[in-house]
This record gives structure tokens, C-alpha cells and sequence, in this order.
């Protein structure tokens, strides 16, 4: 951001077609409840732009058609487009501070066994610890205190932020965002019973594949395979405090919720979303676009392009009315006392039986 | 802890009426269940005071009015106080271990940008990594491998624990403690369709604003903004796990217990509680002094002073009745297939259809 | 992995009963969906047989009795043994890639204090932080990054993962394995009211003891006990992203899955298990052997044995019945209501009050 913006430059550059003053200064962009004259904020929906009144903000990115009551046009600017999720990009591109700058190539603390290859223009930085037979790709970015097992392959154009861990033999591919502190390559978690008491450890033997253009949260973890791999698909998103259990074969274009719950060999394809604080029984397949709704508890497979919720999760239509009805229970409980007493006062059913 | 001390002692030390020998030596604190005749124990409520007779504890701090049913002074101390949780923090200082021992100063393996200014006494700890345009206050200590991204600024008197990374442009007050290998200011989970298929990565320009005294525990995730703020009030304390998102705001001496989960732009007002495992879903608002109850997923806005629990989340009463009852729904059945069966046999009321 | 296989070989090296042509080479062992005709595959149970018809796989470990329907053991190759899924452990292991070499040794690297005391065959990596007064037994890998506070003690055999800090006063037995980015020792989440505003932090004076053979996943948490120790038994295993209040006192040989949160002084007795994200609330006891549902939220002791779920949990049976019914709730309600328009109508029961 080197430049002076106005509502006018704005609504050029973004392509947006403007309504109100074309020479308000604008510095900043923000959320409609923090934003005062001197900032852009936006409105996806009508919900949102029913606020835009009552709100301080010198202008408002809006989508075309969307009403903005007490929105004052004489004084304030409205940038109207086809979408507003996606002109906010440009916008947020406009505004956006310089990125932390990244200097290529290995700073001196860092431990790089002499067998790795490191492609061009890559940055390794202060106190990452990199083992033998790994390789990075051009242009890729290791933070800082990052750790690559042995045989570990990163693609080009990678950021790796601070204390991300990847284990032995996994692998992930070009562009890809792993946030700090995220674990790829833990041991799956698998035991059997010890006949002489205790348990035993099965092997993990297996390894993480993580496709191209994946985004990882900060502090997930991705277990290894028992055997195979466990799979992230290309363009997946994952939020942070995720955890997937080993041998889980994830597709293309997921987007997974924080805290999300991943037992073993689960299966979801492409497209399908979870939200935060899902929890997924092991060996379950969640088909492609299916969205299942947060806090849900899947104990069966899930058809492609179906919504579910709930725990154990069911169908959105019903187990929606059924969750959203929990508290009349206690209030159905009474209203069949009641029958059942005023009925059997006249004999016309048999006096309810002890077991409630 | 370098003196001997008596249960006399001890009741001196913070001010609680002694009932029971004065001489007895106490080496310990413990809980109940572990605390053996050199020990004292404590109990703020009968519920425990009423497990102290069958105790082996020599000595126990109780609130006064409460009853100790078996507890034997001739024999052991009652040291009675107004309140058995505030003592209770005396007595723990009485025997704390000593605390770890810091050094002021910059370990010589850590790696701090010449631009960055250290207040007083700071300690830099090994492995500890802070980049351009950072600074820490007086008296602050990062313990060992803590990664400050550029233009982070840290007041005084805080302690990082190992491991935290808190990324470009965040900022912490003073007083604050954030516990091992929690990271603020990852990337905000934001993505649109791209109509060419797959998803746009929303840029997150913000950045995390953490006021004074706030506490953030180990492995706990906060996002940056979207744009702005995500924001954390004086005196709030956030326990191990939690997930905030993007743009959240929480306002000051609020309590969030481990593994909550918020998703972006949740407004929480002062003074709220939120229970282990709660789950709140984007752009909801959570009044000041509400308590939300453990595993509690929201889905609707929260009142002021409100007890929410359940998901979806409804007040305490009728949510909670609801709850309770889930586990009677197939006895209802049954007895509503009975009523319809002898109603419907007397023609009272036409048979049931066969929807259900 | 150093020589080559065949279906033969294997039954032989795994005591198995070979069922089909002993010279098939077999280069991996995979998971039944992606096993080619050079892999061999395993099933423990008739859902799993059921598919390995319709398999590519060359061969399969089948536990005896089960049939294998459409399997043609003319041309692949069954291993009939008694236990599948025990016979995999020796599996695994004859197609196990070579472990990662540790050298033993300090890295130059790695900042040991004077005093530490490391066993015979130790490798410390690159990075790692060992403080005053800790030892280290012999034959223990502490892989990169690692931080041991003062006075911490680590038996011996045991593997340290990448970015684990372990604080004060905290000690693990012998054996044991603990993944990447897991903090234990952080201070437990406690504090009351501070009568002039605010939250006063309780102090956190006590520690955490690990048994023998105990497996931590990545990114757990295990506080530290307010007083006293959290304690871990021998041979239990905690999976990714868990969270232990201070003062839990967890037994042996318990089953913990990924993103289980007990709050504080929490008692789990000998071999019970929990399934992912349960949350258990303060002061409760689990008896040995109980069994806890995924995603369970515990409000009330469970019992030696028991097999408890849902939220508020209950035993399987009843609580079990009631959330699978949850969805029936909506129909319940409109059945009711006809059975009270109907009476009503003809004067049997008075009409409905207005309470619902």
C-alpha cells in the first residue's frame, strides 16, 4: 500500500460501479462494526447490509441489488459489484501491508544434512533442522525452526511456517501453506491387545501424501499410514487443531474445520466440507460435496452431495427437526401423563403399565 | 519453601483460626485423596469436607460453617478461613518450589534482528528467534525456541513459554503469560469458489491484538483478521487447545476452557465463561457475564448473563430438561403407540397413518 | 526391507496357513482398496473379507473361519492365521523402510546445561534445549528441537519427538514415545474471582509423572497438578491433540483417542478407553475398563466395566436408544397433537392447555 486511495480509485480499480462522492480519502479496510470514515468495509448479504446505515464506514463494498436503508449517498460512497466476497479480494490486495520479506537462502544456524537438494531461490531459515535424502522445491519458504525428517520432499513455492514438523518419507507438493506448529508424518494410532496384558504397538509404516495448493492449520496433526499413505488431495483446506488419523484418503477442494476429528481410513471426496468440531468414526466415506454441519458425529458413510448433522449425524431435514425439538420433550412427557391418565380414569385404555 | 512448617504456622501465615494442634509438621500440600499426616489439604465445599474424616490428611484448610464429619482435631488441624480457595492460593505459596531460574539476557544461539529493541532484564532464551522491527518489554522472558515474527510488539513482565510463535504485526500487553507452542496470528480460514473451479485463498491482512494479564495456553491457536483485529481482552484467560478465528473480539476477563472452538467474528462480551469443547459458529455474539455450558455448540446469538447449553445451544432450563430427557424418546414412543393402538380399536380415533 | 518376498516366504515367517500359490511376489503390504497383485492385504473380519473379491490385491491375511467369497485362490494367495490383525504386526514388519539413523550424541547444536545428566547411547538432535538438573536415560532419542525445563527426569529407550517441551519438575518413565509438538508440564487452568475485578491466577506448584510404555500423540497438552502430580500409568496411550487438566490421574494400560479433553482432577481407572473428542468434566471418575463413546460428554461418574455415550452420557443401552430416536422427536409431537384434537373433539379428555 504505497499510494493514497480514494473511493473513486477504489471503485476503478476493483471494477465496481460507484455511487456517492469519488473523492473521499480512504486508509483502511474493516469489518462493518470497527469501520469508521476513513474505512472501506463491505456487505455480502442483506443481513449485513441492513447495518451499513447505522454503521460509521465512509464507504461499503455492496453486491449489485442488495438494499442499504439510511445508507446517505451524498456523503458516503457505495461500490457496488456482482459479488462482494469477491471484489473484498481486491480490495484486501489494495490495502495490504507489505508481506514479511524473505531472503533466500540457508541461514547459518540452520542444520542441513549435506545430502539434501534445495532448489533456487529458496529460504531456510533460522534454526530449521533439514535430514538427510529430503529436497526442497524452487522458491520455497521454511520460516523458522521447521523440521524435515529423512527423505521428506517439499515442492516449489511453499511457505512452511514456524515449527512445522514433517516426518520421515512424506511428501507435499507445490504451493502449498503448512501453518506454525503443524505435525505432518505422526505415528497412526493402533494398538492390539497383549494376550500377556497390556497393548501392543502395530507399526506405522506408511506415509503423508499432501497434494498441490493445500492449505494446513496452525497446530494440525496428520498421522502416517499403517501402511500406504495417508492422502490430502489438491486445493484441500484445512483449518487449524485439525486432527486425521492415519490411512484417511481426503479428495480435491476439501475444506475441513477446526478442530475437526478424523478417525482412521476415513474417505472424503472432492469438494465435501466439514465444520468445525466434526467428529468422524474410522473406515466411514463421506461423499463428494457433502457439507456436514458442525459439531456433527458420523457413525455411517454419507452419500455424495448430502447435508448432514447432528450426533450420531442424520440427514439435515430430519435430524434438524429432531435437534432443534430436544426441549419440548420434557413438556411431551407431560402431555402424555396427562392423556393416559384422564384416558384409563374412563377406561378406555388399560392403566399405564410401571415400567416408565 | 526453605523453613519448616507447623499447622500453628501455616494458620498464622494466613490468617485462618486453627482448631487442632499447632505443631504438627507439614512438609506438603496435596489433594485430598493423596494427602497423607505431613500434609495439609483443603476443601472449599461440604462435598469434599465430608470425604476429610476418612482422610489421611494431618491437616486441612475448610471454609468456615462447613461441617468435617469424622475429621478428629485432637489429633489434626482445621485451619478454618473465610474462604478455602483463597487461602488455598496463600498455602500454595507457602510451598511452591522455587521457579525456574532466568538468566537476563540473549542466549548467544538465539537470533535477534538488529532493529529489534529489548526492554530491561529480558530474557532471551536458546533458539529464540525475533525478526525485524519487533520489540519486547521490560522484564518479558522467552523461554526457548519462540519464533517473533517482524514488527511483533511484546510489553513487559510477560513470559512465551517454548515454542510459542506469534507472527508479523501481532501485539501482546503486558503481565501476559501464553503457554508452550501456542501460535497467534496464523492465517484466518477464508476461502471463496473460484468459478474455474477449486478455491481462492482470501488474503488475511490483520493482525491479534492481546490486551494485559491475558493467559493463552499450550497449543492454543489464534487467527489474525481478515482485516483489523482479532482481539483478547484484559485478564481474559484461554486454557489449552482453543481454536479462535479470524475477527473474533473478546472482551476482558472472559474464561474459555480447552479445546473451544470459535469459528470468525465471534463478539464475546466481558465477563463470559465458555465451558471445554464449545463450539460457536461465525459471526455470533455472546453477551457479558453468559455462560455457556461444556460441549455446547451455539448457533443463535446469547443474552447477557444468559446460561446456554446443548447443541443447539438454548437457555439452561428448557435445553437442559430437553437433554436429560433424550434417553426416555423410545419409552415415548411406546407409549404413544399403545394409546393409538387401544384408542384406534375403539374407534375413538382413526388409525394411525403410516407415516411413521 | 532388503530381500525379496513371496507369498510363501510370508506364510512361513508369520506361522500362516498359505491357501494358493506360494510364489507370488509380493513387494508391499497396502490397504484392501489400494492392494495391487503385488500386494498382499488383510482382513479381519467378514466385512472386510467380503470385499477382498472384488480386490486387486495378490494375496491376503484372513483371520481362520471367515469366509472370502469371489477370492480365487487359483491364481492369489490366501494366509489363513488366527488373529489377522496380530499376524499384520509381523507383516508390517517385514516391509518396514529402515527406521531414521540417530547417531548418538549432542549435537553441537543442542544447549546442554553443565549439570544435565545423559545416559550411555543418548542422541540429543539439532536444537534442543536441556535445562539445570535434568537427566536424560540411556538410549533415549530427543529428535530436534526438543525442550527439557530444569529438573526434568527421562528414563530410558524412550523417543522424544520434534518441538516437545516438557516444563519443570516433570519426569517420564522408560519406553516411552512422545510425538512432535505435545507440551506436558504446561500449568493447569486455574483462577478465582478477584474481589476487586478480575480473575486471580491460582498457583500451579505441583508436576507431571508419566509411567513406563506410555504413548503421547502430537500436540497434546498435559497440565501440570495444581498440587501434587498429573499422573499418566504405565502403558497408556493418549492420541493427537488431547487435552489433561490439571491433577487427572489416568491408569494403566488406558486408551485415549484423538482430541479427548478431561478437565481437572479427573481419575481414570486401569484399561478404560475413550473415544475421540469425549470431554469429561471436573473431579469425575471413570472405573477401570469403562468404555466411553466418541464425542461423550461426561457429567456423572462412570462405573468399573460400563459402556457409556452421548451428551449428557449415559449407559449405551438407554442412551443410545434415545439419541438414535432423536429424529423421531418432530412426528412425536404432531402424533400427540392429533390424539388431543381428536379426544378433545369428542369430549374425552379436556382441550389442550396453552403451555405449549
Amino acid at each position: 500500500m504505497t499510494e493514497r486511495l480514494t473511493t473513486g480509485l477504489i471503485a476503478e480499480r476493483v471494477g465496481a460501479e460507484l455511487i456517492g462522492p469519488p473523492d473521499l480519502k480512504i486508509l483502511r479496510v474493516l469489518p462493518l462494526s470497527e469501520a469508521g470514515p476513513d474505512a472501506i468495509t463491505f456487505a455480502r448479504d442483506a443481513r449485513f447490509a441492513s447495518r451499513l446505515g447505522a454503521s460509521r464506514a465512509g464507504a461499503a463494498l455492496v453486491t449489485r441489488g442488495i438494499e442499504t436503508p439510511g445508507f446517505d449517498t451524498a456523503s458516503r460512497a457505495l461500490l457496488v459489484v456482482d459479488h462482494a466476497d469477491t471484489a473484498l479480494i481486491a480490495v484486501l490486495g489494495l490495502f495490504a501491508p507489505e508481506p514479511p520479506r524473505v531472503e533466500p537462502g540457508v541461514h547459518p544456524s540452520a542444520v542441513v544434512d549435506a545430502s539434501v537438494k534445495i532448489g533456487r531461490d529458496v529460504s531456510v531459515g533460522p534454526g530449521c533442522v533439514i535430514e538427510r535424502g529430503s529436497s526442497v522445491g524452487d522458491g520455497t519458504v521454511l520460516v523458522a525452526g521447521v523440521t524435515l525428517g529423512p527423505d521428506v520432499s517439499i515442492g516449489s513455492s511453499c511457505v512452511l511456517h514456524a515449527g512445522v514438523r514433517i516426518l520421515e518419507r512424506c511428501s507435499c507438493g507445490n504451493r502449498c501453506i503448512i501453518h506454525a506448529n503443524a505435525v505432518i508424518g505422526s505415528d497412526g494410532f493402533g494398538y492390539i491387545p497383549d494376550p500377556a496384558g497390556g497393548l501392543i504397538k502395530v507399526p506405522q509404516i506408511g506415509d503423508v501424501r499432501i497434494g498441490d495448493a493445500v492449505e494446513i492449520g496452525a497446530g494440525t496433526t496428520i498421522d502416517r499410514a499403517k501402511m500406504g499413505s495417508t492422502r490430502i488431495g489438491d486445493g484441500t483446506k484445512i483449518d487449524n487443531l485439525v486432527q486425521i488419523g492415519h490411512n484417511c484418503i481426503i479428495g480435491r477442494f476439501c475444506v475441513l474445520c477446526g478442530q475437526v476429528g478424523l478417525a482412521g481410513s476415513v474417505t472424503i471426496g472432492d469438494g465435501a466440507m466439514l465444520g468445525g468440531q466434526v467428529g468422524v468414526a474410522d473406515n466411514l466415506s463421506i461423499g463428494a460435496g457433502a457439507v456436514i454441519g458442525a459439531q456433527a458425529g458420523l457413525t455411517c458413510d454419507v452419500p455424495a452431495g448430502a447435508k448432514y448433522i447432528g450426533t450420531p449425524a442424520g440427514p439435515l431435514r430430519t435430524a434438524g427437526a429432531g435437534m432443534a425439538a430436544i426441549g419440548r420433550i420434557p413438556r411431551l412427557i407431560r402431555r402424555i401423563d396427562r392423556l393416559e391418565r384422564a384416558l384409563a380414569e374412563k377406561n378406555l385404555v388399560p392403566p399405564p403399565d410401571e415400567e416408565s
